[in-house]
């Protein structure tokens, strides 16, 4: 006789109270209330073979409330994933197991992303479903067609990323994702009465979803359920009823559950309830086959698949794209070409020139902004919109929504097979954020156009203006943080940026900029992150260091020093990051004598001072903006604020006066 | 013949289009759209005096589609505040006008809250509409009764603060509260329909909002949707259908006329359209006397209210509290019994602990949490929630929205009267870093209290443990960051905190710390942002710099050191940036000889090391994580990273010998 699903459903429960009980840390409540639920999308219906868990036509399940995250683990080991073991789940939140607190989609295959910062998962699974469609549209349903379903709380859908998700999945109409939203009425602080009274299902209605709810402890029900999203064009809220820690008899129904572990009494009585073996980290040999089994049947479908690619013309095309290969061949001839007859341009319009170039190179990029296109400069001439009539498209109007956008990216790089970027303002990085942070941690390949990168955007005012947004970014570990000064290191940058594990920046200006870049290089010169642009013609008394839209400055400053009889190298620095990472004697040749009074070292940047002190050591010159910026024209703005030539000049000679070095 | 109100509103699209021109700058298209609809607005149901524009019982105005600024420059200018001039509109956009870009609360009284960034506007609303209701159930209806008003564009109602706001007005039934949608279906990318497919009226409706529409191009329809809505015990969207750029022939109803002047010729088109004058910036003598007139309308109320307050027995109170005074009284007590018998506890238990003395001694501190009340310690025993049956609560459970939390304290703060604080995790700082910079950027006293502050929250792993966000936040301008590193340090802390003009956040540990300041003191020793903790007792060889967890660890490190004969200073730095505001005398008497590499000065801190040279020097050690964290218990993490007393003592030790510093 077959286990019940429910027995299949009560061994996740024992794994989850098991392993948060021997940790004394975790979150039993939710695996334990959405067991059921889990066990009809695992053994039912999520499309999936733990033989190969990067199989490209799997369907992709994101536990967006991944605090959860032993319900996960739990059903990879059930269905017979190499990983996690038994021995990994005992570890559970120990130092080395992949049983990390949080699911990490670099711990374990099968985790397809980094969940925990609340309605990310949710938002993810939205840039999964865009990518899986537009695919799709390329490559056909032989290749690629498969769904994105996600487990998510309360919290996902109070956070704000949940309404830019859900209009983004409403307007492209996903109908290839799936959430079930465990209804546990729960939260931390206790009821979700105590901050909410919203008819989440009618919101959904209200954006383009199609809703549908059932009993959560029966996975009967659920697996209906599904089955009606399924065949429901929109996307899909399944409304599953639940008790949050289900099976714990003094507790379940609580928040007590939420957040930690049982207690070892509590335990006990929940085994009796659920009718377990006494034993710690066992699962019945029946049940554990049955797990098995279910686990199995997507192998079939697997194999099939294999043998339509292996017969698909485009089968070293799509595996290329999936492997995320790029091609950087575009970038030599188009360099050539801009030494050839140098534009002055924003680096922003750099940008876009650099992507018509690439957009027809790489195939495999998809462009769009928050709603600043036009600011951007993000879509190239060919590109077509991917709308909810045409996938096949490769740029997207995002809307008004920067958390969304980035989150969605963070989906559409996980899923592979698309590179995505997308554009807003400096500024609203803040607003993007959190998904950067997960883009980073991630090491997914996301590439964030973000123009209008200083008091150079001008009239717009403080608002508006990054001052701490560039030093704030290069504080993240893994973030790619590129502003480049023309248009030649906006290519560069761009070539670097695709090539990237994980993502990056481009902070690029609003304002037209000289070319600096006059020669042509066999190398990219930004790969360094910071490089020598004008050595001092006179005995260097200077090094003047500067970013993207001060390069400028820094060369007409370094010409009024040498007119002084003071010789002062130029360094333009793109990436302080990429330039911390070389070796010690490349940084060395570019910033020598770091303990070498004889050489004052200048820092040029329009925006916070803190943490040059790393470039100019403490008896260099830092000079930016500490305070907010202004509303006016941009010129009278770097006057006012004394980033011009004539005053950083001015400024460097009284020092090195003062400091007797003239 | 009293002039139309059509013509009232031409005034408005006068003014709007000529300022933008003249700067060649601006965004006409919401101003001119809008015109009617504000013109009822102000006309008829605003209750307001241009002659007292911080009257504490005036109705909030909240321009929450900011970009649209000379709709309100031109509002306040027509209605007889003494600012905007007219002088100060031809300035638009100059610098030095109070007329940014966008509306800054700094620059001119009758603009209640900096706008701009979308969506933030009217999730500040909120917070003035919970503000209002509070006070009122405090001080009655005879000194508290007013409304909030808020105009919205689509990029406020896209914007995940939206969901967040709304849902906590819907929640805490703010009937107070009414937004104006300027439906105009227009967005800069083009259609809404690009990007949204979302019955916006049903949503709100499920969020337990009522929900009005009117044809927004006739300012009577809009003052009867107005009043339906001020009829209604729900918070109240009013769809406004409108035109953008109305009065623009060749443009209006386009994208075109959002975000760029109009050009010399469609003003003049326009001008004959709306039957204007031919000169810029003039507004005919009838229409500005209507104007005037109607701006006049509320002094008679103002008078009556300043009788009442005359009259109140609340008086003196009430005023102290609008005024924002906060008494320290506690302050000195509390220390003093703390230093009696030092406490063992994790700096949010500190934090809790001094809040129980505050919120009984400062009676206008409301508290809340985005669902973490019992981890951030934020809720003390006194406390009741405030909710809609009960708005004389003074503890909010703000639900899993950390950014409506944050931007509805910036709107409580701004209301004036109370002094918010909140709490989240540290790493979810990047959730409300948008409104955070708007607390800084407006000066709004908010308190943040961030807990889990670092790796030492331990099993919850890398999305739960922030590293980059203390020297993130520290490099944003305005913003007060404090890491306190015991109970004594906690209390001085929220001291500052409650003084401080403006933002703060408080970092606090999860972990339990020992008391490290065992005496009495007469100052607020954190007012200084460092200190010497420790003297060295052997001659001084090192400088060991630490915040909050840390400072144990420098202390335990120190001793190592002394043992080995190497004398070392303990320097504790709550905040970096209240030490560099020291005079110069105070910074070299806690750091000194910083060109003198006799003393090593080693940073520690569990976060990146960017940004610490500014205290160390190049020559310096900086300990910290640059890189992500892990999921494991605490003390492995600690032990893992290098952030151990032993790990540290030794590094400085094998440093000093490198350096022949021994």
């Amino acid at each position: 006789m077959q286990p019940t699903q429910r027995r299949l459903a009560n061994a996740v429960r024992a794994l989850a109270m098991d392993a948060v009980e021997t940790a004394n840390s975790g979150h039993p409540g939710m695996p334990m209330g959405m067991a059921d639920a889990a066990t009809a999308l695992f053994t039912r219906a999520l499309k999936f073979d733990p033989a190969d868990p990067s199989w490209p036509d799997r369907d992709r399940f994101v536990l967006s409330a991944g605090h959860g995250s032993m319900l996960i683990y739990a059903l990879l080991h059930l269905c017979g994933y190499e990983r996690p073991t038994m021995e990994d789940i005992r570890r559970f939140r120990q130092l080395g197991s992949p049983c990390a607190g949080h699911p990490e989609n670099f711990e374990l295959p099968g985790v397809e992303c980094t969940t925990g910062p609340l309605g990310q998962g949710l938002a993810m699974a939205v840039g999964m479903a865009i990518a899986e469609r537009h695919l799709n549209a390329v490559y056909g349903d032989e290749l690629v067609d498969h769904r994105t379903f996600v487990i998510a709380g309360d919290g996902c859908l109070m956070e704000g990323v949940n309404h830019e998700a859900a209009g983004l999945a409403g307007n492209l109409k996903l109908g290839r994702l799936i959430v079930l939203w465990d209804d546990n009425q729960i939260t931390i602080d206790g009821s979700t009465d105590l901050s909410r009274n919203e008819d989440v299902m009618a919101r959904h209605a209200a954006m383009g979803w199609h809703t549908v709810e059932c009993d959560g402890m029966d996975a009967g029900k659920v697996a209906a359920a599904i089955d009606k999203a399924k065949a429901d064009p929109r996307p899909s809220l399944i409304r599953v009823k639940t008790i949050i820690g289900y099976g714990a008899p003094g507790k379940q129904g609580t928040a007590a559950t939420h957040g930690a572990a049982l207690g070892k009494a509590e335990v006990e009585a929940a085994r009796k309830e659920l009718g377990l073996a006494p034993e710690e980290f066992t699962v019945p040999p029946d049940v554990l086959g049955a797990w098995r089994t279910a686990g199995g049947r997507g192998a079939a479908d697997r194999k099939a698949w294999e043998r339509r690619l292996g017969a698909s013309g485009k089968r070293d095309e799509f595996l290329a794209r999936m492997e995320g290969k790029v091609d950087d061949r575009w970038l030599k001839p188009y360099l050539d070409a801009l030494v050839e007859s140098p534009p002055t341009v924003a680096t922003r319009k750099a940008s876009e020139m650099a992507l018509e170039v690439i957009n027809t190179a790489v195939s495999s990029t998809i462009g769009g902004s928050a709603d600043l296109t036009g600011s951007n400069n993000t879509k190239t001439k060919a590109l077509q919109p991917l709308t909810a009539e045409d996938y096949s498209g490769r740029y997207i109007y995002y809307g008004i929504r920067e958390f969304g956008m980035a989150a969605a990216m963070n989906g559409m790089a996980l899923h592979g097979g698309v590179i995505p970027y997308g554009g807003t303002f400096l500024v609203f990085a803040d607003y993007c954020r959190p998904a950067i942070r997960l883009s980073a941690l991630q090491r997914a390949r996301v590439i964030y156009v973000m123009t209008h990168d200083s008091i150079g955007l001008g009239e717009d005012g403080p608002t508006h203006q990054p001052v701490e947004h560039l030093q704030s970014l290069r504080c993240m570990p893994g973030l790619h943080v590129y502003r480049p000064a023309d248009a030649v290191e906006t290519a560069e940058c761009w070539a670097l940026a695709l090539q990237d594990e994980g993502p990056s920046v481009l902070a690029l200006s609003r304002q037209n900029l000289p070319p600096v870049r006059l020669e042509a290089a066999d190398e990219n010169r930004c790969a360094r992150g910071a490089y020598r642009l004008r050595g001092a013609a006179a005995e260097r008394k200077v090094i003047l260091l500067a970013t993207g839209s001060e390069v400028e400055i820094a060369l007409a400053a370094a010409e009024r020093l040498e007119a002084e009889g003071i010789g002062a190298d130029v360094v333009s620095m793109p990436s302080t990051t990429v330039f911390d990472a070389q070796p010690a004697e490349y940084r060395e040749s570019i910033l020598p004598d770091l303990s070498n009074r004889e050489v004052l070292r200048v820092s040029i940047e329009a925006g916070t001072t803190i943490g040059w002190e790393r470039y100019t050591g403490l008896h260099g010159l830092r000079i930016g903006l500490d305070g907010f910026g202004a509303s006016a024209p941009a010129p009278d703005l770097y006057a006012h604020f004394g980033l011009t030539a004539e005053a950083i000049a001015t400024r460097v000679l009284r020092y090195l006066e003062q400091r007797e070095m003239r």
